[in-house]
Parts: structure tokens; C-alpha cells; sequence
């Protein structure tokens, strides 16, 4: 019925569908950086490394304001591919579905409201400590996923962080789950040696081995992790007891999983991945093959195509630019099957496009 | 049916109850602090002047996890009663509803996950510049009504913030509201003279009289104000286009509903105010005579008698002591309703007297 990819798990997939149906949910979207995304050649989530400290700031003000604030125009790719804030914006309007930002370790910080959580920005992780205070902010957002739980019929959990995939290929290392040349990318060729020298030299830092922090995921996080991880997890640790959480994301959100699934498997029976076709049919990654190393969860993939669009930027997602970001997969998810199939790819297609358009048509801001 | 007493607009009051009986509500608690409250003899909120920053994220870190973390044991008056924070939590636990904080202004940031809006402590109100960035943070709190209002049934709002009957006064003079020997006090014997002075110094500061700000809410609220007001003003405008809100507190919300009104008053067909019999009944100040010049929004009153309590400092609460705060009428409210009248004022004062009993015999916690 819907347009959505039953990618890993069907049945456990289709049970979830089931939970969230007829259901309002509340969008969580964790925001952070880490100063692993200024390495060069790690990320394309900014028009360069040093602005890739706005890119999730800015993000969530293009989904609260429907503009940027901290930036002129909206965050790209280093040729100029727009960011998948824009397809998010584009899924939470035709589902009217509103995003509560969190701080998970900006370092600029929106112009908008946010939870705050304590979490500070993430340190390069060659140094082998990557995040300060991740229990505390693990502990806090716990709290703050049980608070929402009460009050929502279910929670979508997303992140915007620069740099995420080789962050989440440190966690998975240090935990011991082979993740190598499985992390997705925001570029088309996947820099997949770079993430690994990168997390070895972390690991390195402190003497570890990969798998040395097996039954030590918050260790695996301070050491080769990112400051959304602790935040991400927490919350799904949190609400997963009371409500359906979708993890919404692409590889970055497998780290999460980890996590989770070391600190406390029972609540993964509430718990679903939701991600785009473009992650599961990346030839350059491969999340199912690091999904079932963790934990039997279900992937679920938006059915997303921009192959038709009249824009060459929107075009280029289906040439492997970009793929996720920003709860991309899940927040069309939720559209698809809160519309009762109502929003289809197409209709996606059709909103992104009209977004673009205004978009690309408006003044950039002069604050 | 319920133990809820209407105390004007009967009607309306009825209506309300009606919108939000089946419905779960979620509590937003907005926290601030103001210099205002450090002159002596204004506030009762702690155990002495110089101890108010402290009461606020004490009192929210008592709802969230039961203990406080900022400070030993739990808020007092200057004579050793129990913050009305131990009836919110025993009404929230009934309930089975949960807190979202807000930073509306603290001094002292809470050990806990919290809303951050951008707002800054307040000033004395003596300077006549009050609240430094009062149209920002209402800006962003209309953001977060908005947000939270599109995944919740209904909204309580409630506050915590030393001084806030004087910072009332002073918007509402401001306002052109006569407010004067109106507003009521934590103390027994209430300062109204101390009051209309400290409100006067701070009119004469910038030149304004009473009523000189009759159509600029937010020019009072920077004048005279404090800066839970504009925090407090932006979450019900920005929640009451869509759901029902409870404006939670004493004679401090009729200042938030003069700003309300004056901003949008559209949005107050959707709006209630919710407090405690020891409001209502109260000889020195008169929260019926304030709102009724300000708009014809019904006011309901948790009927708590603590009268027949063992304990000593709970029975204080029935000789005029603390009387409102953090949200302890709109809560109770909230938990009578969703309960179908099987929390009653007997049912509320056992869960009070349990939570208190536990509080005394628990050890200071060494943090």
C-alpha cells in the first residue's frame, strides 16, 4: 500500500507499521558536530569543512522557520546539492508533523527552541577522546525521552551531524562489529580507508583494540563517538519502554543501535530503523549488513525518487549525493503511512520540488 | 463530580473541563528568576533572599527525579515548609503525567533536560530594564507552543520563578490593570505596600506611569517584567491556536494573560486558568478582580484542603503560606480530570503526606 521498502526484518517491519498507524508522532531531531568532520575529505554536509559547524543549526531552522537564520540561503553540498533538510521540511509539512530540536553538541546554536541536554561539541576522534560527558548526557536524555513518552503516541528520533559516519564507524569498531567499508557517505565514492585510518588512530590514542570496548558502549562513544550519540540513544532508551521509536537515519543511526542494544535490548522490541532506498541500495555501504551483526530490528526505507525531477539537484540524490540526513527516510515514513498511502513518492517528489522552487526563488537573508 | 471549585466564568469553565477530560495533557514548567526577588522582604521562595536562584531547578529536578541535585533536602520558606513542587509532583504522579522544564530565565541551570529559549535572569525591577530580550524568547516560545501543540492533547503551563507576584504587579500597572493590593503573596502577611513601591521606582526609572504601557505587552514586560512572562506568553499563543491550554499559577498568570491579550486574543477561547482554593480564598489579594478587567477567561481552582494533614508544614498551606507554584493547581486540576474524579482532594493530601514522609526521611544527597 505504501510506498515503503521492507529492507531487513519484513515481518517485524510490517508488525511496526502496524503500531504506528492512526498515530501522531512527535519528531526529535538531534543536532551535533564533531570536529572529525574537518578532516579533509570526511564530509560533504557543508560547502566546505569549516562550515559544516552551521550545516545542522541551519537545518533545523529551514524546518521550524522554513528559512535559514545562521546562514545565508540553505546548507549544500560542495557542489551545491541541497541539503536533505529540504526533503524532511518537504515530508513534516504533508504530515503536519511538528520537530523538536536537541542540543546534542552544537557548536553554533540555532536560532530557534531546543532541548538542551548538556552535551558539548565533539572533539577529533585521532585524539581518542572524542566526548566528554556522554553518560551525562545519555542519563539526561533519557529523561527526556520518558518526558515525551508520556504526553506522544510515538517518537521519530533523527540527526544532523557532519562528519557522523566515521564517528559511527569508531563505535562500531570499538564494540567489535565489523562496520568496515560498510558506512554510507554524503559523497557518491565513499572515503571508506580515510574513516578507518581515522578511528584506528582514535583507537590507537587511548590503546584500544578494535572490539576492546565490546561491553563498554559509552566508553566506545567517549573514545571514537560523537556527542548526538549518547543523545540519540538516550532518548530511544527513554520512550522505546512506552512508545514505538523510529531511528530515523542512515549507517550513523547503526552506532545508535549499538549503543542501545549494550545498554538495555529490551526496549529494541518497540524499535524500527527508518531510512531512504537511497542508503539501502548504496553499493558503496551496506546497513543491513551491519544491523544484523547488533540486533534483530527491522529496516524500513522510504521508497524515495527523484529520477524525474526537473531539477539537477534534486536529481543528483539518484547519483548518490547525499542519501539521508536529518531523518530524511523516517520523517517520509511517517508522512506515507499517518496519509494512509495518500503521500506517495510522487506527491514527495511533488512537495520537495515546490519547496526547492521557494527556495531557490527567495532572497537570501540579510541578518 | 470533581473536587475542582469555579471560581468565575462558570460557563466557560465548565466548557474547558469538557475540552480536556480523556485527554492527556502535557505539563510545561517555566522557570526564571529575577533580582527583583532579592529585595528583602518580596519573596518567600526560599529559605532566604540570596537562596531563590536555587528554588527554581530545585523544585523541577524534585518532579523529574524525585530528589533534588542543586541543593540539599528540598525548597523551604524561611519558616521550613515544604515547596508547593511536593503537591505538583504528588498530583503529576497520580496522574501519571510528566514535566518538560524551561529555561525561562535561570540563573542556575537545572540538572535535568530543559527548553532553552534564549532567555537570560532578570533584573531588578527598580532599574526599569528589566527583561533584556523579552520580544526573542516570546518569539521562540510561540515556536515551541506550536511545536508541542501539533503531538499533544492539551497543554498545562505552569511557573517557578521567586518574586513573580511583584513582577505581576508591575506589568499590570504597566498595563493600565489595576493590580494594586491584588496580587498575592507566599507569605501570610502580604508586602503590598513593599510591593506598589519597587514597581513605582521602576515605572519612575524610564519615565512611564501607570498605564503607559496600555498597548505595548512586551515594552512592560521589559520594563516591569520578568522574563518567565514572555516565556510563558509565547507557549500559550503559539499552543492555543490549536489545543486547550491551563494556565497554571496564581495572581503571576494574570500578568501572562495581559500580555496574551494583548498580543493575540483570539487564542483565549482556548484558555483556562487553573489554580488552588488558597488562591481564590485568599483575604489579601484578589486574582477575580484582576482578570476580570483583563478578559473573560474562566478561572478554576483545585479545591486542596490540607487542614486534616499530620504534618505540620503541610498544614501551614491552610494559614495562608506559599498558597500557588510550579503549576500545583493546574496540575491537580489535570490529574482530578484524568482520573474522572477518582483523584480527590482526601486521595491528593495522602500522596502528599507519602511523598512528604519520604522526603524527611531520606539523607541530604552530597552532590
Amino acid at each position: 500500500m505504501h510506498d515503503i521498502i521492507f529492507a531487513l526484518n519484513q515481518q517485524k517491519g510490517k508488525q511496526f507499521l502496524q503500531k504506528i498507524t492512526g498515530k501522531q508522532p512527535q519528531f526529535v531531531c538531534t543536532l551535533g558536530t564533531t570536529e572529525t568532520a574537518k578532516i579533509p575529505g570526511i564530509s560533504a554536509a557543508g560547502a566546505n569543512p569549516e562550515i559544516t559547524d552551521y550545516t545542522p543549526p541551519a537545518d533545523i531552522e529551514l524546518l521550524l522557520l522554513g528559512k535559514c537564520k545562521c546562514i545565508n540561503g540553505v546548507p549544500v553540498t560542495p557542489d551545491g546539492i541541497p541539503t536533505p533538510a529540504l526533503v524532511t521540511m518537504s515530508a513534516l509539512k504533508l504530515a503536519d508533523v511538528s520537530v523538536l530540536p536537541v542540543n546534542a553538541g552544537l557548536r553554533v546554536l540555532p536560532q530557534v527552541p531546543f532541548l538542551e541536554l548538556g552535551a558539548k561539541p565533539g572533539k577529533d576522534i585521532r585524539t581518542g577522546r572524542a566526548v566528554e560527558n556522554a553518560a551525562e548526557v545519555l542519563e539526561r536524555a533519557k529523561v527526556a525521552g520518558q518526558i515525551l513518552s508520556k504526553s506522544v503516541d510515538y517518537l521519530i528520533v533523527g540527526e544532523s551531524i557532519p562528519g557522523g559516519t566515521t564517528t559511527a564507524l569508531g563505535v562500531l569498531l570499538a564494540m567489535g562489529v565489523n562496520g568496515e567499508g560498510k558506512v554510507s557517505s554524503s559523497m557518491p565514492s565513499n572515503p571508506h580507508d580515510l574513516k578507518t585510518k581515522t578511528v584506528e588512530e582514535g583507537l590507537k590514542a587511548v590503546g584500544a583494540e578494535a572490539g576492546g570496548f565490546k561491553d563498554d558502549p559509552l566508553g566506545a562513544v567517549s573514545c571514537v563517538g560523537d556527542p548526538m550519540m549518547p543523545a540519540f540513544a538516550g532518548l530511544v532508551l527513554g520512550a522505546a519502554e512506552r512508545v514505538p521509536v523510529l531511528m530515523a537515519g542512515g549507517t550513523q543511526t547503526t552506532a545508535v543501535l549499538a549503543v542501545v542494544n549494550g545498554l538495555n535490548p529490551k526496549v529494541l522490541g518497540n524499535v524500527a530503523i527508518g531510512t531512504t532506498r537511497w542508503i539501502i541500495n548504496d553499493q558503496t555501504s551496506d546497513i543491513r549488513g551491519i544491523v544484523s551483526q547488533i540486533a534483530d530490528v527491522p529496516i524500513l526505507a522510504a521508497d524515495l525518487d527523484f529520477g524525474g525531477s526537473q531539477f539537477s539537484g534534486l536529481r543528483a540524490y539518484e547519483a548518490g549525493v547525499v542519501k539521508e540526513g536529518v531523518g530524511v527516510g523516517g520523517s517520509t515514513i511517517a508522512a506515507m503511512v499517518k496519509s494512509e498511502g495518500a503521500v506517495t513518492k510522487q506527491k514527495m517528489l511533488e512537495e520537495v520540488e515546490r519547496n526547492y522552487e521557494q527556495l531557490l526563488s527567495s532572497k537570501p537573508n540579510t541578518n
